[in-house]
């Protein structure tokens, strides 16, 4: 446990990735997101039990980073199983279990069960080869999930960055940033990409409340990185687009529906509303695993309504709403009209309204395997 | 000092004007802001240390509400003062020297030197009276000040109202509520008259970061009063706008230049925006006295920066962005364009675009005193 300070003169934070698999120590290796920005704390985990509690606790947090941490975590679990059990039924008997056990620890969480499904899928696959050659190949494909997803994220940015130039504001919200992947992120890759190549980019956090990701992490991140990053209320962003020192905005989603209306951080959609009134473009980064196209629209998508402490209580020193008679409204995510949105950043290209056909389009290149 | 829910079970703010004068005790008594919502605290005010000191420390806030302060304030230094001096020269010498001690807790309050100006008024045009019959006067006067913002407070309260229907859901921002007032505020004016009158309105509150004031301050003492509140961050706005919540909204004021262009807490504009997107009228509660036609437009209006740790520190446990390395932006107001304001509420009338004539139509009615 140390400063962030004194670390920060040593290695920053990105000179990690996010989620990592430490095969000397057969450790999953992660930073501790809950104690940022006040301490930089990296975390090996071995056993099952602290694998599951860091992403219930989200420690490591964001859809790609926790898939790819489950999928080196049923990796460990499966090395662990087959130390004193060859066989195959009861081996997979136990990996099975494991990975249940993992998956109760978000059962909300998409790419929790996706990533534990597509490892069990490699056991399956390989009913007829001794279970020391299945646990190489479970390693194999956590390796390559994590690969894919930087190659995901890289080729996000490489195509934001085409989208602005050196010296340019730009702005975020929430956290979609390497913390959130394993590598360079999503709305924040044409930051990591462009900061690389000398660009100067003014970066810009939305502090995003309640639960604070903008500043605490985001902002953490580009700051460590060595960007120039000035942290906002979220309802400063009209003021800071008054003053012209914005020139795009970058933002994650969670989903996006087949029409393009995309389901985001709670805010997303205020701050494309301030981004049309200044004529600032607005860009959604969007891996093509998040396009729903059997969602109509946007109002298709589910808000899910969080704790009412969240907004009252949490980081406070005292309640800041009065304790009784006081309801809240605590909404997780809003939703964008595709009509705010300029363009959709995905893995394959930049797309534009109309999106259903540009997104059948996308799918066609991706079954190419063109990246 | 008590517990907030056991004094209201007997009496609730509403019991009290934000600002009195107690003539039986010599004291200016005014609710302590700095405590709410977790204590209801009465301070009885008589030493000008502690006067002063309540208004450096917002103990008392807002406009309306620091120059009945500050009225009430020198009545009292007067008294004080006559009570060991009856030479005019020498009582007018105090005097003014304690109106300059009470001017410096906040320099750039308008209302504050406005009301010590005004109160100065009546002892300089009274120069041949016996001073305790000045003091009289003096009494009178800040009696005045009260009642005129009382008045117009609630002129704005029925004219806004005017606007609206039972059962509407109205959201406003920040306080410009009783607790800036004397009574009924003016954002709130419409609120509580219709509460008097059974409208049952639903009423939601924006947090208003970063000082939090909707949440501390608007939502307790329109909870206090009865009402149905809701708070919820200022990124919430559009999603509730989007789930039809929200019929009107009323925001107090800074400023409105004479285009119509209005200042006020950071983040209104981008209310504004919303409101405009999801077709919700968006109402600017305005007395007279805001309306400054010098200012041709909101381009006019200076907007001042305050400081990084309201935004990183302020109410925290611990820093929430980082300790080094990021910048924060942190304006005190920003601008709505006149475009998005379905109309301004003043005590005279609601008047609509183009404003500049209309302000002129209300400056002649005020001439005219018809209130």
């Amino acid at each position: 446990m140390s400063d962030y300070q004194i670390l920060q003169k040593e290695r920053t934070v990105l000179d990690y990735d996010t989620v990592a698999l430490d095969d000397r120590n057969h450790a999953l290796v992660i930073i501790d997101q809950t104690k940022l920005p006040n301490q930089i704390e990296m975390l090996s985990l071995t056993r099952q039990e602290d694998i599951r509690e860091a992403i219930y606790l989200l420690k490591v947090r964001g859809a790609p980073a926790i898939g790819v941490a489950a999928a080196i975590g049923v990796y460990l679990a499966a090395r662990q199983i087959a130390a004193s059990c060859q066989d195959y039924d009861s081996f997979y008997k136990a990996y099975h279990e494991a990975g249940n056990y993992l998956n109760e620890a978000r059962p909300t969480a998409v790419n929790l069960s996706w990533a534990i499904r597509r490892m069990e899928q490699i056991v399956l696959q390989r009913k007829n080869e001794p279970v020391n050659r299945i646990v190489l190949a479970l390693h194999d494909e956590a390796i390559a999930i994590r690969d894919e997803d930087i190659r995901v994220c890289e080729a996000i940015g490489r195509n934001g960055l085409a989208l602005v130039k050196p010296g340019d504001g730009l702005l975020t919200h929430c956290n979609a940033g390497q913390l959130a992947t394993v590598r360079y992120g999503t709305a924040t890759a044409p930051m990591y990409l462009g900061h690389k190549s000398g660009y100067h980019f003014r970066i810009f956090c939305d502090e995003t409340r309640p639960l604070l990701q903008g500043a605490r992490l985001t902002s953490f991140e580009l700051s460590s990185a060595g960007m120039d990053v000035t942290v906002l209320c979220d309802n400063m962003v009209s003021a800071a687009m008054r003053e012209g020192k914005i020139q795009a905005v970058f933002v994650g989603c969670d989903r996006v529906a087949a029409n393009g209306d995309t389901a985001n951080k709670i805010g997303t959609s205020m701050v494309a509303l301030a981004a049309r009134r200044y004529g600032v473009p607005f860009y959604v980064c969007a891996p093509t695993s998040t396009i729903d196209m059997s969602i109509e629209t946007g109002d298709g998508i589910k808000i899910e309504q969080r704790k009412p402490e969240e907004v009252t209580t949490m980081w406070y020193k005292e309640p800041m709403v009065p304790r009784t008679g006081v309801k809240v409204f605590n909404p997780a995510f809003d939703v964008t009209d595709a009509d705010l949105i300029t363009g959709i950043v995905t893995e394959y290209g930049v797309v534009h309204a109309p999106y259903k056909a540009a997104f059948r389009d996308i799918f066609s290149r991706k079954e190419g395997g063109q990246i």
